[in-house]
Protein backbone atom coordinates (compact mmCIF):
# COMPACT_ATOMS: atom_id res chain seq x y z
CA UNK A 1 0.00 0.00 0.00
CA UNK A 2 3.26 2.34 0.64
CA UNK A 3 4.91 3.68 -2.07
CA UNK A 4 8.76 4.16 -1.36
CA UNK A 5 9.57 7.13 0.97
CA UNK A 6 6.48 6.96 2.06
CA UNK A 7 5.05 7.04 5.39
CA UNK A 8 1.70 6.50 7.48
CA UNK A 9 1.21 9.58 10.25
CA UNK A 10 -1.68 9.29 13.02
CA UNK A 11 -2.40 12.74 15.14
CA UNK A 12 -2.67 11.58 18.73
CA UNK A 13 -5.98 13.36 18.85
CA UNK A 14 -7.41 11.38 16.11
CA UNK A 15 -8.14 7.85 14.59
CA UNK A 16 -7.15 9.09 11.18
CA UNK A 17 -4.05 8.15 9.63
CA UNK A 18 -1.99 9.89 6.61
CA UNK A 19 -0.14 8.47 3.78
CA UNK A 20 2.61 11.22 3.60
CA UNK A 21 5.73 11.88 1.90
CA UNK A 22 8.45 14.50 2.55
CA UNK A 23 9.57 14.40 -1.17
CA UNK A 24 6.06 14.66 -2.27
CA UNK A 25 3.61 16.32 0.51
CA UNK A 26 3.30 15.89 3.94
CA UNK A 27 0.34 18.47 6.01
CA UNK A 28 1.98 20.69 8.46
CA UNK A 29 0.08 22.57 11.22
CA UNK A 30 -1.97 24.59 8.91
CA UNK A 31 -3.86 21.72 7.65
CA UNK A 32 -5.15 20.84 11.58
CA UNK A 33 -5.87 24.34 12.11
CA UNK A 34 -7.37 24.77 9.09
CA UNK A 35 -10.02 21.62 9.69
CA UNK A 36 -10.51 22.92 13.93
CA UNK A 37 -11.57 26.23 12.43
CA UNK A 38 -13.98 24.58 9.89
CA UNK A 39 -17.63 25.20 10.83
CA UNK A 40 -18.85 22.40 8.76
CA UNK A 41 -22.38 21.13 9.03
CA UNK A 42 -23.45 17.89 10.41
CA UNK A 43 -25.03 16.91 7.03
CA UNK A 44 -24.48 18.31 3.05
CA UNK A 45 -21.83 18.55 1.25
CA UNK A 46 -18.60 19.41 1.80
CA UNK A 47 -15.41 20.06 -0.74
CA UNK A 48 -12.03 20.45 0.01
CA UNK A 49 -10.11 22.30 -2.46
CA UNK A 50 -6.62 21.84 -2.78
CA UNK A 51 -6.71 18.93 -1.15
CA UNK A 52 -2.91 17.53 -0.98
CA UNK A 53 -2.97 14.08 0.53
CA UNK A 54 -6.02 14.47 1.87
CA UNK A 55 -5.44 15.55 5.76
CA UNK A 56 -8.37 18.41 6.02
CA UNK A 57 -10.70 16.02 4.14
CA UNK A 58 -10.04 13.08 6.37
CA UNK A 59 -9.68 15.61 9.62
CA UNK A 60 -12.98 17.04 9.17
CA UNK A 61 -14.84 13.35 9.45
CA UNK A 62 -14.61 14.08 13.09
CA UNK A 63 -16.84 16.84 12.93
CA UNK A 64 -19.52 15.47 10.43
CA UNK A 65 -21.71 12.90 8.22
CA UNK A 66 -21.52 14.84 5.52
CA UNK A 67 -20.21 13.55 1.77
CA UNK A 68 -16.67 15.18 1.26
CA UNK A 69 -15.29 15.50 -2.03
CA UNK A 70 -11.67 16.00 -2.39
CA UNK A 71 -10.20 18.34 -5.01
CA UNK A 72 -6.76 17.65 -5.91
CA UNK A 73 -4.57 18.26 -9.08
CA UNK A 74 -1.55 16.46 -8.44
CA UNK A 75 -1.75 12.63 -9.22
CA UNK A 76 1.05 11.44 -7.14
CA UNK A 77 -0.87 13.24 -3.95
CA UNK A 78 -4.60 12.33 -4.91
CA UNK A 79 -3.30 8.86 -5.20
CA UNK A 80 -1.75 9.10 -1.66
CA UNK A 81 -5.12 10.66 -1.11
CA UNK A 82 -7.25 7.69 -2.30
CA UNK A 83 -5.07 5.37 -0.76
CA UNK A 84 -5.29 6.99 2.89
CA UNK A 85 -9.17 7.09 2.36
CA UNK A 86 -9.32 3.20 1.71
CA UNK A 87 -6.99 2.80 4.71
CA UNK A 88 -9.32 4.45 7.27
CA UNK A 89 -12.06 2.68 5.60
CA UNK A 90 -14.09 6.01 4.80
CA UNK A 91 -14.55 5.33 0.83
CA UNK A 92 -18.73 5.64 1.19
CA UNK A 93 -17.87 9.30 2.62
CA UNK A 94 -15.15 10.61 1.07
CA UNK A 95 -14.04 10.98 -2.51
CA UNK A 96 -11.19 12.15 -4.08
CA UNK A 97 -11.30 13.42 -8.00
CA UNK A 98 -8.26 14.33 -9.01
CA UNK A 99 -8.83 17.22 -11.02
CA UNK A 100 -7.51 21.38 -11.93
CA UNK A 101 -10.01 22.47 -8.66
CA UNK A 102 -10.45 25.38 -11.43
CA UNK A 103 -12.39 22.71 -13.18
CA UNK A 104 -14.59 21.57 -9.89
CA UNK A 105 -17.67 22.26 -12.04
CA UNK A 106 -16.89 19.99 -14.62
CA UNK A 107 -17.15 17.32 -11.51
CA UNK A 108 -19.55 19.23 -8.99
CA UNK A 109 -22.61 20.99 -9.36
CA UNK A 110 -22.94 24.86 -9.14
CA UNK A 111 -24.71 26.30 -6.35
CA UNK A 112 -24.82 23.01 -4.46
CA UNK A 113 -22.69 23.10 -1.31
CA UNK A 114 -22.80 23.67 1.91
CA UNK A 115 -18.83 24.05 2.80
CA UNK A 116 -15.35 24.62 1.13
CA UNK A 117 -12.38 24.00 2.61
CA UNK A 118 -8.94 25.32 1.23
CA UNK A 119 -5.19 25.36 2.38
CA UNK A 120 -4.01 26.98 -1.15
CA UNK A 121 -0.42 27.69 -1.81
CA UNK A 122 0.20 30.71 -0.16
CA UNK A 123 3.24 32.86 -2.23
CA UNK A 124 2.58 35.04 -5.77
CA UNK A 125 4.62 34.00 -8.48
CA UNK A 126 7.47 36.66 -9.29
CA UNK A 127 9.85 36.34 -12.12
CA UNK A 128 12.76 36.42 -9.19
CA UNK A 129 10.86 34.97 -6.61
CA UNK A 130 12.78 31.81 -4.90
CA UNK A 131 10.58 28.72 -5.65
CA UNK A 132 11.20 25.47 -4.29
CA UNK A 133 13.22 23.29 -6.33
CA UNK A 134 10.83 20.26 -5.43
CA UNK A 135 8.42 20.74 -8.19
CA UNK A 136 5.73 18.77 -5.78
CA UNK A 137 6.03 21.26 -2.87
CA UNK A 138 6.70 24.24 -5.53
CA UNK A 139 3.23 23.27 -6.89
CA UNK A 140 1.34 23.70 -3.26
CA UNK A 141 3.29 26.55 -1.77
CA UNK A 142 3.04 28.98 -4.74
CA UNK A 143 0.57 30.12 -6.99
CA UNK A 144 1.83 28.45 -10.14
CA UNK A 145 -1.15 26.23 -11.25
CA UNK A 146 -3.90 28.31 -9.34
CA UNK A 147 -4.10 31.39 -7.43
CA UNK A 148 -6.10 32.90 -4.69
CA UNK A 149 -8.82 34.19 -6.94
CA UNK A 150 -8.95 31.07 -8.68
CA UNK A 151 -9.91 29.85 -5.13
CA UNK A 152 -12.43 32.10 -4.40
CA UNK A 153 -14.08 32.52 -7.63
CA UNK A 154 -14.87 28.66 -8.24
CA UNK A 155 -15.44 28.15 -4.62
CA UNK A 156 -18.27 31.44 -5.20
CA UNK A 157 -19.54 28.85 -8.11
CA UNK A 158 -19.71 25.65 -6.17
CA UNK A 159 -21.35 27.15 -3.13
CA UNK A 160 -25.17 27.33 -2.68
CA UNK A 161 -25.93 30.76 -1.43
CA UNK A 162 -25.48 30.93 2.62
CA UNK A 163 -22.56 28.57 1.68
CA UNK A 164 -19.59 28.95 3.30
CA UNK A 165 -15.67 28.74 2.32
CA UNK A 166 -12.85 28.86 5.12
CA UNK A 167 -9.22 29.32 4.22
CA UNK A 168 -5.82 29.41 5.92
CA UNK A 169 -3.52 32.13 4.58
CA UNK A 170 -1.08 34.10 4.72
CA UNK A 171 -1.90 37.65 6.83
CA UNK A 172 0.33 39.67 4.53
CA UNK A 173 -2.65 39.46 1.68
CA UNK A 174 -5.77 40.13 3.94
CA UNK A 175 -6.22 43.02 1.36
CA UNK A 176 -6.23 40.70 -1.51
CA UNK A 177 -8.79 38.44 0.13
CA UNK A 178 -11.10 41.29 1.34
CA UNK A 179 -10.93 42.37 -2.59
CA UNK A 180 -11.93 38.90 -4.18
CA UNK A 181 -14.33 38.54 -1.48
CA UNK A 182 -16.28 41.53 -2.54
CA UNK A 183 -15.97 40.42 -6.50
CA UNK A 184 -16.93 37.14 -5.86
CA UNK A 185 -20.05 37.92 -3.80
CA UNK A 186 -18.81 36.55 -0.09
CA UNK A 187 -18.64 38.16 2.87
CA UNK A 188 -16.23 38.00 5.39
CA UNK A 189 -17.41 36.36 8.45
CA UNK A 190 -14.95 34.96 10.65
CA UNK A 191 -11.32 35.27 10.78
CA UNK A 192 -8.89 34.21 13.68
CA UNK A 193 -5.19 35.42 13.70
CA UNK A 194 -2.49 33.09 14.46
CA UNK A 195 0.29 34.06 16.23
CA UNK A 196 3.84 31.92 16.93
CA UNK A 197 4.39 33.02 20.28
CA UNK A 198 2.47 33.30 23.12
CA UNK A 199 4.64 34.97 25.48
CA UNK A 200 6.70 37.31 22.65
CA UNK A 201 5.10 39.82 20.98
CA UNK A 202 5.19 38.48 17.38
CA UNK A 203 3.17 39.67 14.23
CA UNK A 204 0.60 36.88 13.25
CA UNK A 205 1.91 34.74 10.27
CA UNK A 206 -1.42 33.06 9.62
CA UNK A 207 -4.88 33.53 9.16
CA UNK A 208 -7.84 31.72 9.35
CA UNK A 209 -10.97 33.11 7.30
CA UNK A 210 -14.24 32.12 6.83
CA UNK A 211 -17.08 33.62 4.22
CA UNK A 212 -20.38 33.26 3.47
CA UNK A 213 -22.12 33.64 -0.21
CA UNK A 214 -23.92 36.65 -0.88
CA UNK A 215 -23.89 37.04 3.08
CA UNK A 216 -24.33 40.81 4.70
CA UNK A 217 -21.28 42.91 4.98
CA UNK A 218 -20.54 43.81 8.18
CA UNK A 219 -20.79 41.27 10.76
CA UNK A 220 -16.73 40.33 10.65
CA UNK A 221 -16.08 38.27 13.82
CA UNK A 222 -12.45 38.87 15.23
CA UNK A 223 -12.22 35.21 16.83
CA UNK A 224 -9.52 34.95 19.63
CA UNK A 225 -6.12 35.17 18.92
CA UNK A 226 -4.97 31.87 18.73
CA UNK A 227 -0.74 31.21 19.57
CA UNK A 228 0.97 28.29 18.94
CA UNK A 229 4.19 28.13 21.19
CA UNK A 230 3.95 29.14 24.83
CA UNK A 231 7.05 29.38 26.67
CA UNK A 232 8.94 27.27 24.53
CA UNK A 233 6.39 24.90 23.72
CA UNK A 234 3.13 24.31 22.09
CA UNK A 235 0.63 26.34 24.00
CA UNK A 236 -2.16 23.96 25.23
CA UNK A 237 -5.13 24.77 22.61
CA UNK A 238 -2.69 23.06 19.63
CA UNK A 239 -1.36 20.36 22.30
CA UNK A 240 -4.99 19.67 22.71
CA UNK A 241 -5.47 19.12 18.68
CA UNK A 242 -2.46 17.29 18.28
CA UNK A 243 -2.34 15.22 21.20
CA UNK A 244 -5.60 14.90 22.68
CA UNK B 1 -12.14 79.05 31.29
CA UNK B 2 -14.47 76.18 32.55
CA UNK B 3 -17.87 76.13 31.51
CA UNK B 4 -20.48 74.45 33.49
CA UNK B 5 -19.89 70.72 33.79
CA UNK B 6 -16.86 70.91 32.22
CA UNK B 7 -13.95 69.42 34.11
CA UNK B 8 -9.84 68.86 33.62
CA UNK B 9 -8.65 65.15 33.14
CA UNK B 10 -5.20 64.10 32.83
CA UNK B 11 -3.71 60.55 32.83
CA UNK B 12 -1.16 60.00 35.05
CA UNK B 13 1.29 58.77 32.06
CA UNK B 14 1.13 62.19 30.77
CA UNK B 15 1.68 66.23 31.44
CA UNK B 16 -1.44 66.96 28.99
CA UNK B 17 -4.78 68.19 30.17
CA UNK B 18 -7.69 67.82 28.61
CA UNK B 19 -10.90 69.78 28.99
CA UNK B 20 -13.79 67.20 29.33
CA UNK B 21 -17.59 67.46 29.91
CA UNK B 22 -19.83 63.99 30.16
CA UNK B 23 -22.61 66.05 28.55
CA UNK B 24 -20.57 66.65 25.30
CA UNK B 25 -17.21 65.20 25.12
CA UNK B 26 -15.26 63.14 26.93
CA UNK B 27 -12.16 61.31 25.57
CA UNK B 28 -12.24 57.29 26.15
CA UNK B 29 -9.67 54.38 26.05
CA UNK B 30 -10.26 54.48 21.95
CA UNK B 31 -8.01 58.21 21.94
CA UNK B 32 -5.30 57.00 24.17
CA UNK B 33 -4.82 53.91 21.73
CA UNK B 34 -4.64 55.18 18.88
CA UNK B 35 -2.25 58.26 19.93
CA UNK B 36 0.02 55.33 21.18
CA UNK B 37 -0.69 53.20 17.88
CA UNK B 38 -0.03 56.08 15.70
CA UNK B 39 3.65 56.20 14.25
CA UNK B 40 3.55 59.81 13.76
CA UNK B 41 7.04 61.50 12.37
CA UNK B 42 9.03 63.43 14.24
CA UNK B 43 8.71 66.52 12.12
CA UNK B 44 6.14 67.51 9.52
CA UNK B 45 2.67 67.90 9.31
CA UNK B 46 -0.14 66.35 11.16
CA UNK B 47 -4.02 66.14 11.35
CA UNK B 48 -6.60 64.90 13.35
CA UNK B 49 -10.16 64.46 12.04
CA UNK B 50 -12.71 64.12 13.75
CA UNK B 51 -10.82 65.23 16.85
CA UNK B 52 -13.35 66.04 19.44
CA UNK B 53 -12.16 67.97 22.49
CA UNK B 54 -8.66 67.43 20.88
CA UNK B 55 -7.46 64.57 23.43
CA UNK B 56 -5.92 62.52 20.18
CA UNK B 57 -4.01 65.63 18.76
CA UNK B 58 -3.04 66.71 22.17
CA UNK B 59 -1.61 63.39 23.24
CA UNK B 60 0.57 63.25 20.12
CA UNK B 61 2.65 66.39 20.97
CA UNK B 62 4.74 63.66 23.70
CA UNK B 63 5.87 61.79 20.37
CA UNK B 64 6.31 64.63 17.55
CA UNK B 65 7.55 68.09 17.27
CA UNK B 66 5.51 68.34 13.89
CA UNK B 67 2.87 71.04 13.57
CA UNK B 68 -0.96 69.25 14.48
CA UNK B 69 -3.98 70.63 13.10
CA UNK B 70 -7.28 69.31 14.63
CA UNK B 71 -10.70 69.40 12.90
CA UNK B 72 -14.21 69.28 14.56
CA UNK B 73 -17.34 70.26 13.11
CA UNK B 74 -19.50 70.60 16.46
CA UNK B 75 -18.71 73.98 18.16
CA UNK B 76 -18.81 73.49 21.26
CA UNK B 77 -16.19 70.86 20.98
CA UNK B 78 -14.00 72.46 19.19
CA UNK B 79 -14.28 75.21 21.52
CA UNK B 80 -13.24 72.79 24.52
CA UNK B 81 -10.25 71.99 22.31
CA UNK B 82 -8.81 75.12 21.47
CA UNK B 83 -8.91 75.98 25.44
CA UNK B 84 -7.00 72.69 25.94
CA UNK B 85 -4.40 73.88 24.02
CA UNK B 86 -4.11 76.96 25.64
CA UNK B 87 -4.20 75.31 28.94
CA UNK B 88 -1.19 72.75 27.98
CA UNK B 89 0.37 76.06 26.28
CA UNK B 90 0.61 74.08 22.87
CA UNK B 91 -0.60 76.82 20.44
CA UNK B 92 2.45 77.04 18.97
CA UNK B 93 2.61 73.93 18.13
CA UNK B 94 -1.21 72.39 17.54
CA UNK B 95 -4.11 74.33 16.20
CA UNK B 96 -7.82 73.44 15.86
CA UNK B 97 -9.91 74.43 12.93
CA UNK B 98 -14.07 74.24 13.55
CA UNK B 99 -15.00 72.84 10.26
CA UNK B 100 -16.71 69.66 8.93
CA UNK B 101 -14.03 67.45 8.26
CA UNK B 102 -15.23 66.65 4.93
CA UNK B 103 -14.60 70.28 3.83
CA UNK B 104 -10.85 69.57 5.01
CA UNK B 105 -9.05 70.69 1.78
CA UNK B 106 -10.48 73.85 1.97
CA UNK B 107 -8.59 74.81 5.05
CA UNK B 108 -5.64 72.71 4.22
CA UNK B 109 -3.52 72.15 1.16
CA UNK B 110 -4.20 68.83 -0.81
CA UNK B 111 -1.70 66.30 -0.97
CA UNK B 112 0.50 68.06 2.27
CA UNK B 113 0.24 66.04 5.10
CA UNK B 114 2.49 63.26 6.69
CA UNK B 115 0.10 61.56 8.89
CA UNK B 116 -3.61 61.74 9.76
CA UNK B 117 -5.37 59.81 12.65
CA UNK B 118 -8.70 59.74 12.84
CA UNK B 119 -11.63 58.19 15.76
CA UNK B 120 -14.86 58.82 13.61
CA UNK B 121 -18.06 57.87 14.17
CA UNK B 122 -18.33 53.79 14.22
CA UNK B 123 -22.09 53.12 13.99
CA UNK B 124 -23.81 52.87 10.00
CA UNK B 125 -26.98 55.41 10.58
CA UNK B 126 -30.41 53.35 9.84
CA UNK B 127 -33.87 54.12 9.74
CA UNK B 128 -34.50 52.42 13.14
CA UNK B 129 -31.15 52.36 14.87
CA UNK B 130 -31.43 53.57 18.38
CA UNK B 131 -29.27 56.32 18.64
CA UNK B 132 -27.87 58.64 21.65
CA UNK B 133 -30.34 61.22 22.79
CA UNK B 134 -27.50 62.94 23.47
CA UNK B 135 -26.80 65.13 20.22
CA UNK B 136 -23.39 65.98 20.58
CA UNK B 137 -23.07 62.22 21.37
CA UNK B 138 -25.23 61.00 19.23
CA UNK B 139 -22.57 63.00 16.18
CA UNK B 140 -19.43 61.53 17.53
CA UNK B 141 -20.64 58.11 17.82
CA UNK B 142 -23.11 57.51 14.18
CA UNK B 143 -22.28 58.52 11.07
CA UNK B 144 -24.92 61.69 11.16
CA UNK B 145 -22.48 64.25 9.79
CA UNK B 146 -19.61 62.04 8.30
CA UNK B 147 -18.65 58.54 7.44
CA UNK B 148 -16.10 56.36 6.99
CA UNK B 149 -16.17 56.82 3.04
CA UNK B 150 -15.76 60.44 3.80
CA UNK B 151 -12.97 60.00 6.19
CA UNK B 152 -10.81 57.76 3.99
CA UNK B 153 -11.95 60.12 0.76
CA UNK B 154 -10.49 63.21 2.49
CA UNK B 155 -7.71 61.84 4.36
CA UNK B 156 -6.42 60.41 1.01
CA UNK B 157 -6.57 63.73 -0.39
CA UNK B 158 -4.43 65.20 2.39
CA UNK B 159 -1.67 62.91 2.43
CA UNK B 160 1.10 63.59 0.28
CA UNK B 161 1.89 59.94 -1.48
CA UNK B 162 3.53 57.42 1.10
CA UNK B 163 1.89 59.77 4.04
CA UNK B 164 0.15 57.74 6.25
CA UNK B 165 -3.54 57.54 7.86
CA UNK B 166 -4.51 55.66 11.31
CA UNK B 167 -7.79 54.66 12.66
CA UNK B 168 -9.69 53.57 15.37
CA UNK B 169 -12.64 51.29 14.31
CA UNK B 170 -14.99 48.72 14.61
CA UNK B 171 -13.74 44.93 13.68
CA UNK B 172 -17.48 44.11 12.38
CA UNK B 173 -16.48 46.69 9.26
CA UNK B 174 -13.31 45.90 8.53
CA UNK B 175 -14.77 44.75 5.17
CA UNK B 176 -15.71 48.31 4.40
CA UNK B 177 -12.37 49.65 5.58
CA UNK B 178 -10.76 47.75 2.70
CA UNK B 179 -12.55 48.10 0.23
CA UNK B 180 -12.67 52.21 0.75
CA UNK B 181 -8.72 51.97 1.21
CA UNK B 182 -8.88 50.20 -2.38
CA UNK B 183 -11.44 52.84 -3.72
CA UNK B 184 -9.18 55.84 -2.25
CA UNK B 185 -5.84 54.62 -3.40
CA UNK B 186 -4.54 53.49 0.39
CA UNK B 187 -2.63 49.99 1.59
CA UNK B 188 -3.43 48.78 4.53
CA UNK B 189 -0.12 48.52 6.55
CA UNK B 190 -0.56 47.87 10.02
CA UNK B 191 -3.46 46.29 11.97
CA UNK B 192 -3.93 45.76 15.81
CA UNK B 193 -6.80 44.00 17.08
CA UNK B 194 -7.64 44.94 20.76
CA UNK B 195 -9.45 42.54 22.78
CA UNK B 196 -11.74 43.09 25.85
CA UNK B 197 -10.28 40.19 28.15
CA UNK B 198 -6.51 38.53 28.05
CA UNK B 199 -8.05 35.28 30.28
CA UNK B 200 -11.36 34.90 28.30
CA UNK B 201 -11.65 33.64 24.56
CA UNK B 202 -13.38 36.45 23.84
CA UNK B 203 -13.69 38.63 20.06
CA UNK B 204 -11.81 41.67 18.98
CA UNK B 205 -14.36 44.79 19.72
CA UNK B 206 -12.06 47.44 18.10
CA UNK B 207 -9.07 47.54 15.99
CA UNK B 208 -6.44 49.79 15.10
CA UNK B 209 -5.20 50.63 11.31
CA UNK B 210 -2.72 52.03 9.22
CA UNK B 211 -2.75 52.54 5.57
CA UNK B 212 -0.62 53.98 3.17
CA UNK B 213 -1.34 56.18 0.54
CA UNK B 214 -0.45 54.61 -2.70
CA UNK B 215 1.57 52.12 -0.71
CA UNK B 216 2.08 48.66 -2.39
CA UNK B 217 0.02 45.48 -1.84
CA UNK B 218 0.41 42.38 -0.08
CA UNK B 219 1.98 43.94 2.57
CA UNK B 220 -0.55 43.58 5.97
CA UNK B 221 0.97 43.22 9.27
CA UNK B 222 -1.19 41.80 11.84
CA UNK B 223 0.62 43.47 14.99
CA UNK B 224 0.09 41.51 18.43
CA UNK B 225 -3.07 41.74 20.14
CA UNK B 226 -3.97 44.30 22.63
CA UNK B 227 -5.60 42.99 25.51
CA UNK B 228 -7.81 45.80 28.13
CA UNK B 229 -8.35 43.51 30.88
CA UNK B 230 -6.48 41.14 32.76
CA UNK B 231 -7.86 38.92 36.06
CA UNK B 232 -10.25 41.91 36.05
CA UNK B 233 -8.00 44.71 36.16
CA UNK B 234 -6.08 46.56 33.16
CA UNK B 235 -3.51 45.00 31.31
CA UNK B 236 0.09 45.41 32.04
CA UNK B 237 0.06 47.69 28.67
CA UNK B 238 -3.03 49.65 28.97
CA UNK B 239 -2.12 50.47 33.08
CA UNK B 240 1.56 51.53 31.21
CA UNK B 241 -0.41 54.08 28.71
CA UNK B 242 -2.75 55.33 31.46
CA UNK B 243 -0.97 55.49 34.42
CA UNK B 244 2.95 55.29 33.38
Amino acid sequence: MLNDDERIDQLYSSNIKIIQSENVFSFSLDAVLLADFANVPKQGKVVDLCAGNGAVGLFLTAKTAAGITMIELQKKLADMAQRSIELNQLAAQVTMVNLDAKLATTAIEKDSIDYITCNPPYFRVQALSRKNPNPYLAIARHELKINIEDVLNISSQLLKTNGKVAIVFRPDRLDDLFTLFTKYHLAAKRIRFIYPKKDAPKEANMVLVEAIKQGKPNGVRILPPLFVYEQGVYSSEVRQLLYG
